[in-house]
C-alpha cells in the first residue's frame, strides 16, 4: 500500500471497529450535539450530495440523516418507495452503481435484507453507510445509544445495560453488542427463550460481559440502563409474522411498577418507533428524571453527523 | 417572566393575531416579493432544516413552503405519504417530537383534521405553522390573499371582500375573516344556505364587518374583489361526500356574464385548485386585466419566506 | 427585437439545435466532468431553485438532475406521484403556471406523452427542460451519450454509431440523430422491421448521414460505438403492450460472440435501464475495456449541471 492508495470510510456495522475508533467517533458526534438541537450550523460539508437510499421505508431514520447532512452543509437525494422489485440483488446493484457513476458523496442504505450494505460497499467506490439491514445491524443507532449513556456517564466502566426484547430479530441489539463491550459495558440480554437465543453470548468483542436471561425481574437489579426494544413481527419469517405473546408486558414490560422499583439513576432507552403498553408502559416512556429516549433523537442526528463528515472528508 | 424566557414564534392561525402583527408580517413578507419571484436570494437561513409533516398531501402548499425556505438559504425535509395510521393523534405527536428532538428549526404541519398545528405547538418546543388544518385555518393562505390586495389597493380602508362559495367547510375563508376585518375591510360571505351558516357574522376581529348572503347577483354590486372557493366534496362528512349541486354555477359561479357586470377595477380571486367552469369560468379566472391569481401565488411564497423568517430567527 | 428583450433558455429537443451550440454546450458539460465525479462542487447557483416536475416515474433521471443542481449549490423540489388524473394537459399546464408563478428558476419536465414540454414552455415564462417526453426526444440523454463518445474520440469525423433496438419507441434514438448528425458522425438504425422505420432516415441535421438496417451482424462492422437500446413495451400501444420476440436476443442482441468479433477500440453504449441477456449480454454491459456504461451516467451529471447553468444564468 502506498500513500497514493484511496481510502474509503465505510460503516457497515460496529462489528470489528476498535475501541479508539468508536471513542474517536463518540468524540466526533459529540462535538455536534450543539448542531443536533439546532443550536448551530456549519458549511463543512457544502456542494456535497448523500444518497439516501432506502429499500426499506423509514421515515424517522431518512429524516435524521437528511437533517444531519443539512445541518453540515449537504443536500440529499432521496431514493424511497422503489417497490419491491427493486429490492432484488441485481436492481440493488445497479441503482447503487449508478448513484457510485453521478459522483454522490456517499450512499446511505438501508434494506429488510441483511448483507445488502456489504453488497453495495463490494461493488461501489464511493463511502457506504449502514442505516439498518435486516436483522444484522445498525451502526448509527448503536452509536448514538452509546453516546447518549456517555453524555450521561463519562464512561463504561463497571456499567450494566439490559436490554430487553426481541433480541434475535433485532439489528439494534446487535450494534450495541458490538458497541458497547469494547468500551468495557456489560451487556444483559433478557427476553422470551424463543427471542434471546443463547449463541448471543458470543456476541462481544470484550472487555464488556455478555449474559442471557429470560426473567426481567432478576436482570432488573443489575441494570444501570435498561433498554427496551419493539417485538419485530415483521421480521418473524416469510409465513407473515405472528403476534405479540398475550403475557408479554406483564413478563417483559418495563411497566411502572417494575420501573418503581429501580434506584432514580437507572436510564430507560428506546429506539423508537414505541408500542406504548407493550415493551414499556407510556408513564414510564415519558419520565423526565430517567427516559433519555428523546435524547437518543437528538444524539442520534450528531452521530450522524459525525459518520458523514468522517465518510465524505476521507 | 425573565429576559431568559425563551420565546417562540408559531402561526396556528390568524384568529387573535392584533392588526400591528398582521401589518409587520405584510411589510416584512412585501420585502420579499422580488425573492418570490425568482430575483433575489438569501442566506438568511443557511445550514437551517424546515420540516414539511404532510398529513394531508399537498403538492401546491408544499412546493411553496419549500420554495420559501430555499429561496433563504434553509433546507426541508419532507414528511409526505404519511399514511391513515400515522394521522391518529397520538402518532402525530410521537413524530413531531421526534422531529423536535432533531433539532429541526420548524415544524410546518398539514392536517385534514382541525386542531392538529394546536396539539403538536402544545407539545414541542420548536416553532409550529399551520399550513391548513382541517376545515378551520390556513393562515398563510389567509396572509397571501391580503397580501395581494394591499400591493394592489395600499389600504383596507372602505374596502369590501365578496368570498363565495363553501364556505362552512373552508378554512381560506376563515384565515381571511381573521386576517381582513381587523385591517379594516368589510367581507360579504355568500353561498347557498348549508354551506354558509349565519354564524360567520361573528367571525370578525373589527373593525371591518361581515355579513352573509344567499344571493351572489345581490352581493356582487358591493365588491372590490370577489374571492371564489371550491366546493370542499371531500369535507361533506363521513358518508362519502355528495356532489355539486347541479344548479351551483348558474346561481354561483362567477361566470364570464356576471363578471362582464363587474366594473374593470374589481380583482378576482381564487385560492386554486380551480374547478373550471364550477365555481368560475376559465376566461374569468385567465383574465389578465383582474384576475390576481396568480399574483397570490407569487405572494405565496413571500408570506412563507416572512413567516419563516420569523420562527427561525426568534 | 431590442436589448431589454428577455430571453429565456429551453432545451426541449435537439431537433433544431445548430451545430455550435452543440459544441458550446459540450465544451460547458465538459468543465463540469469534475464536479460530475464528486471532486468539485460550485456555488453558481446559490439559493436557486429547480423543480423537477416528474409525471412519469423516472428514479435514475431525478437523482440526475437534482445532483447536477445541487452540485451547483441550487436546491430541487420534487413534484412526482402526482397521479394519473394530474397528465391531463389543463391538469399539466396548472401545476406548471403555479411553479412559475412561485418564481422557480427552471422546469425540468418527464412525462409518458409526448409535447408536454412543449405544452409547458409555451405557457410559462421560465425555462423548460424536457427531461424525456413520450416517443418524441430526450436531449440530456442524447448530449450525455455525444460527450461520453467525444471525450473518447476527440471528434466524430469518419465515426459510425449503430444504435440497435426499439427505434421507434425510442426518444433517446431521436435525440442522438438530432445531435450527431450535425456533428458529422453517421448513425446506423437496427433493429425488426416493425420497430425500425424507414422513415427514420429522415431525421438528419447533415452532415452525418442516416441509414436503416434490420441485420446486425451486417451493420456492426461499420460500427465505432453500438448503442443498444431497451424494448420499450410500456409504448407499444393503448392495448397493454405486448412481448419482446423470442428470438430477439438471438437476431439483435450485443451477445458475447458478437461483441468477440468486434475489434477492440468499438465502444459498447445504454442509456439504461438494461435488460441483461436480452438488447445485451451482462460480460458485454460490464466489460471494463469498451463499455462506457457508467461514463455515459457521469457524464449525465456533467451535462445536466451545463443545461442547468444556461438556463438559470439566461
Amino acid at each position: 500500500m502506498t500513500q497514493a492508495t484511496i481510502r474509503r470510510y465505510n460503516l457497515l456495522g460496529l462489528d470489528g471497529v476498535p475501541a479508539d475508533e468508536l471513542v474517536a467517533l463518540l468524540d466526533e458526534a459529540e462535538g455536534f450535539v450543539a448542531a443536533a438541537r439546532g443550536r448551530e450550523t456549519s458549511d463543512l460539508l457544502a456542494g456535497r450530495v448523500i444518497a439516501n437510499l432506502f429499500f426499506e421505508p423509514s421515515t424517522r431514520t431518512r429524516c435524521s440523516f437528511t437533517v444531519a447532512a443539512n445541518r453540515l452543509g449537504a443536500s440529499t437525494v432521496d431514493l424511497t418507495g422503489l417497490g419491491s422489485s427493486l429490492s432484488k440483488g441485481e436492481t440493488v446493484l445497479a441503482t447503487a452503481l449508478n448513484l457510485e457513476a453521478m459522483g454522490v458523496d456517499a450512499i446511505v442504505v438501508r434494506s429488510a435484507r441483511s448483507g445488502t450494505p456489504h453488497l453495495i460497499a463490494d461493488a461501489v467506490a464511493c463511502p457506504v453507510i449502514n442505516a439498518g439491514d435486516g436483522r444484522h445491524e445498525h451502526p448509527t443507532q448503536g452509536l448514538l445509544d452509546i453516546l447518549t449513556l456517555r453524555l450521561r456517564w463519562g464512561d463504561f466502566a463497571g456499567r450494566t445495560v439490559v436490554i430487553v426484547g426481541d433480541i434475535a430479530n433485532s439489528r439494534v441489539a446487535r450494534s450495541n453488542l458490538y458497541g458497547l463491550t469494547p468500551l468495557g459495558a456489560d451487556v444483559v440480554l433478557v427476553g422470551p427463550p424463543a427471542l434471546v437465543p443463547a449463541s448471543f453470548t458470543k456476541i462481544t468483542a470484550g472487555p464488556g460481559r455478555v449474559s442471557v436471561g429470560h426473567d426481567l425481574d432478576e436482570a432488573l437489579p443489575r441494570a444501570d440502563a435498561v433498554m427496551t426494544l419493539r417485538i419485530q413481527l415483521e421480521r418473524h419469517g416469510e409465513d407473515g409474522g405472528g403476534s405479540i405473546p398475550p403475557d408479554y408486558r406483564r413478563r417483559y414490560g418495563l411497566t411502572v411498577d417494575r420501573a418503581a422499583s429501580l434506584p432514580p439513576e437507572v436510564l430507560v432507552m428506546h429506539p423508537g418507533p414505541i408500542n406504548r403498553g407493550v415493551e414499556i408502559d407510556s408513564e414510564v416512556a415519558d419520565d423526565p428524571d430517567r427516559s433519555v429516549i428523546m435524547e437518543q433523537v437528538t444524539n442520534g442526528v450528531a452521530v450522524r453527523m459525525a459518520v458523514l463528515k468522517r465518510a465524505v472528508q476521507c
